[in-house]
Parts: structure tokens; sequence; C-alpha cells
């Protein structure tokens, strides 16, 4: 298994923050024609005019997944490409990363929040080496947000300010966590009203995360605050930064984590998988599959009196385990 | 009943405005010391990492709510003031907001959120008259996003960008509202685990919304994204800017959505009581109670071939009113 030179990722990681403040400047620019005709010809405008909101962040969207492709495989002809928009519309469901080194990008995550025009929307994009995602960059550009790392290098919001943000001291996860905690969870575009689909399995999840302890017959978590902002990439970001203390998703893909992941990973979060194993209290707790679809991630945490910042992860893991039922999203592949 | 003429108006407007700057700098720089210490003296150093995250924001909270307080009873000795901060520490609950010139104030909403550095937190500061919101102003520092109105003079972000932000033109509500729209709710602090406790009523109310259409014996409105910010204010600001289609919720307080509904109005949305009437069919759809502890909001919107935007606004509102549970939240004097 061939491992990259330091060097060489640290040109990777140069490489794709400048196109991520390149693509999320692609995401400014049409936003803004959108809000006011930006600095638009007449034919632009008439054409803003004719098409509806939808249609015209689609064509953003592709727009700019074709801009990062191309620039992409110019620099780097040898290295495999997955994207959102290109991936939704081939037939295979498959999951395609192996060990070669592989871009994987989503030129838009929080496509509904864009066309409304809501702040929480993204460019994200991942250098991924066997198998594991080594570069990151999260660019928000409305939040004027832009997260990213490289392994070896650390995490950063901004470039300049290392995350988590508050680390003298990085604080342990709370004692009786998940009570004290924010939670973060997203609905989904599974909605079929049947007792055993995905959004009756969520939703019963979230309310035991959420009732009073004691409640839920001693499931209630009563967690400090339940968020849903509707980008999974930027959920993950908010972990890693130490905002949300946890973060448990079925249903989004690759390229809706890969970078999110590489960030979390060097700001010293854990991420494994969101379905509780038979054994929740004992069984070990694997790293994360790529592309399983089941995500349950912690924030950085330090350590207590009594525990390490590990320790305090995976008792957090657990006591989230017991709390959610398994979701349903399969994989082929993966 | 007193009229304020337009020029004392714009007076008080633009004196709001600078508050809501210089305070939203207070929640800036108080935030800054707890991720880098800031520009601060050794003293003040100590004083953070000796204190927990809470205590320090329970502080911040308390000096920007007397900052505020001294300038507005600097500059408008006559006027009445009601603040969270103070109020919170009163033993009464009543209503206390009457027919003369009133400031009411948040300094801190989102205080959860502002605790964890999630940027979802801001100030709110309103100038109410006759029991009416005339003058709003929501700033949240680290989104760079401030939102501000004028009775007569309309609704601005960042001061120069009007409100909705698409307005070229406005587009009309959903057809099939709440099929298509963005909603935005809150889970709240009432976390019992009792049937008829809020979080149930609020819980079959947010499914309802977002399971798919004809499920829930004809009640999933199959909503194209559900939110929760950790911030009535923000919710109501993200509304007026066009980017939330529908606000929902109970339990929030007068100083949580004065400024966001004058902000509203000016913008061109509608806001009236979440608890649907027996007719909710048929009966009419009310102003808003201020104190009334319960709001549904609807976005500006335009007209469409068949409808005014008011009347796509009120079949909204009749949509949601029929998908959701009474909420129980008394308040003496209201």
């Amino acid at each position: 298994m061939a491992i990259l030179p330091q060097e060489e990722l640290d040109g990777i990681y140069a490489f794709a923050v400048d196109l991520g403040k390149r693509a999320g400047q692609m995401l400014t620019d049409a936003a803004q024609i959108r809000i006011d005709g930006g600095n638009t010809t007449q034919e632009q405008k008439e054409h803003v005019q004719k098409e509806n909101a939808v249609d015209l962040v689609t064509e953003t969207d592709e727009n700019v997944e074709a801009f990062i492709k191309r620039e992409i495989m110019e620099k780097y002809p040898a290295h495999k490409f997955v994207g959102e928009e290109s991936y939704s519309k081939g037939a295979s469901r498959d999951y395609l990363i192996d060990d070669s080194p592989t871009w994987c990008v989503d030129p838009l995550d929080g496509t509904v929040n864009y066309i409304h025009l809501f702040p929480m929307f993204c460019v994200s994009i991942a250098f991924i080496h066997n198998n594991k995602p080594l570069v990151g960059v999260i660019n928000a550009p409305f939040l004027k947000q832009f997260f990213s790392s490289c392994a070896g290098r650390g995490a950063f919001m901004n470039e300049t300010q290392r995350l988590p943000l508050v680390r003298n001291p990085i604080p342990p996860m709370p004692a009786k966590a998940p009570s004290g905690c924010i939670f973060s969870c997203e609905w989904g575009k599974d909605r079929r009203d049947v007792p055993e689909g995905n959004m009756h399995r969520k939703i019963e999840s979230f309310v035991n995360m959420a009732a009073e302890l004691g409640g839920r017959s001693g499931r209630g978590g009563m967690v400090h605050g339940v968020r849903s902002l509707g980008s999974a990439t930027l959920d993950l970001a908010y972990v890693a930064m130490g905002s949300f203390d946890i973060w448990w998703e079925g249903g989004c893909w690759e390229w809706d984590v890969a970078a999110g992941i590489a960030i979390l990973n060097e700001a010293g979060g854990l991420i494994t998988t969101a379905n509780p194993p038979q054994d929740y209290a004992g069984a070990p707790i694997e790293d994360v599959s790529l592309g399983s679809r089941l995500y349950l991630a912690i924030r950085p945490a330090g350590p207590s009196a009594s525990e390490t910042g590990r320790q305090s992860q995976e008792r957090t893991v657990r006591e989230v385990w017991r709390r959610v039922r398994n979701l349903d999203y399969s994989r082929p592949g993966a």
C-alpha cells in the first residue's frame, strides 16, 4: 500500500484550498444573480427570470462540478474523480472508491437551502487515498466559514484558526452525555408513513435523545438542543469545530461526508456507524466505513480527571447507540 | 392613541441600528476571549480559564442587557424597557407591554448556540408603540447578517439589501403548500414524556408536516425540509428574508419575537397564532398577539395567476393549522 510523502499531500492541500475558494465564489455569484441580477448582461437577466429557481440551481450545481473536475483532471490526470452530480446521473449505486488516489466532490451540499438562499450550503472537496479521506475542504461562502484540513497538519477554520475552536483546554464530553449535548440530525428525504420506515425510526430515535431523563422507559437523553440544518456536510463541519457534540445520520453519501471526515479526524473527533451493534455496550467501536451511508460523529474531546478524551467519546457513542434505532439504507459494494 | 411622526421613528431606527452593532460587537468580543484569549490581560485570561462556559455566557448576557438599557434610558428616558435578563429574574410572568413607547430587548438569543460557538445567535432590539413592533434590529455577528426594519421604510439585510431577498418578482407560496416549503420549528425546553405534554404535541405536528402526502390519515404535508436552529429570533428573521417559508412555534417570549415581527411585517410576511381555531378552515386569521407565546409566521409572497400574495399566505396558514396540535403555554395578561 503506497503512502504519499507529506510534501505531496501539502501540495494537494494547497490546490484543494484554492479550488474550494473558486468554487465557493461561483456559488456566491450564481446566488447574487437570483437576488439582484448581479453583474449580468440583459441576456443573463432574462434567462434568470424565465427559469425557475430549481432549474437555475441544478445548472449551477452542474457547472461547479464540471469546473472542479476539469481543474483536477488537468492538475492530477492520474487521479480518480467521484462527483455527486455525475454519480447521480449514472445507473449504478455501487461504492466506487478503492485504494487509488481519488477526489470525492459535492459541488453543492444543502441544495434546498441554496434554492431558498438560506446560508447553510457549501461546496465539499475531499482527497482520498487508501480509502482514507486525507484532505478536506468545505467552503460555506454565505457564512464566510471555510473549513479545511490536511492529514498531519491539523484542521482549520478560515485557514488560520485551529479546530476545535475552544482548545485551551479542549472540554471533555459532558459526564452525563447525551444530556448537556447539542444533538444534530436530519429528517431526510424518506418520508414514507410506514411504522418500520426510516422516518419513523429516525423520529423514535430523536425523541429518545430529546426526552427528559428517566422518560421513554429510561431511554430519555435530555440533550441540551436538537439542531437540523439541512446540510450533512455542515453538520459534520460543526462537530469538528466543537459546536455540535453529536451528529447521527443515515441516508447521505460519501461525497456528503468525505471532506467532513477528513476535517473531523484531524481535529480529534470520532466517527463510526449510526447503527447500534447488538452488543452496544461492549462491541468494539470501529472506524466508519466511508460508503456505508450510516454515520455517528462525536466532537473532539479533551481529558477529564477520570477519563481520556477518547474514553469520553466512546462512552458517548454507546449512550447514543442505546437510544437509537437501526436505519435501513442499503449499499452495494461498501 | 398617539402616533409617532415618521421623522421621530427614523431617529429611533438610526439609534437602534447603532445600538445593535455595538451590542453585537460585545458578543463577538466575549466569544473571541473564549476562543483564543482575544486582546485580554493576564487577569482576564485567568478569569476565563477559571469560570465555565455557561457562567461566562450568563455574565456576557447580563453585561449586554445592562449596556443596552443604559443607552436607551439615557437617550429616551421617558420610554419603558422590557429585557429578557431583568424579566427572568423578576417573580412575575405577566405581559408588561401596553400602549406606551417601549423597548423590548433580548441581549442574546440562541444562548445554547453561543455557549457552543455555533453561529446561530443574535442580539434582538425592538421598539414598540401602541403594542405594535415598529422598529426591529437583529444582529447575528458570527453570521455577518444584520436584519433591520423601520415601519414605513422597509426591511433590510446589512442595511442596504431589501427583504425578502428574492423580489423580482417575489415568489408566490407553493400551490400545494406546505409541500415544497421549508418548515422551521424548535424542540424547546419542555421535554416531559407525557402524552399530552408539549413535546409530544410538537412531535406529532412536525411529523404531520413532514410525512408523505396521503400519509398520517391525510395530514401528511411533505414539506421540502425541516429546520431547527435553536434561535426563535433567527427563525423569524429567515422567514422575513424568504429563506424559510413557514415557522411554527410555542413557548418563546415577546423579546424573542418583537424585533422579528417588526421586520417580518415590513417585509410583507404574515404572523398569527400557532394554535388552530376550532374552525381552522373558516375562522378569521387574526394578527398575532405579541405576548401570546404562540406564533405561526409565513414568508412574504407575491401574487400568482390565481391568487394575491395574501391569499396564498392565508391558504398556507390554514394548511398548517389543519396539521398541528394546540400547544399549552399559558400567559397571564397577554
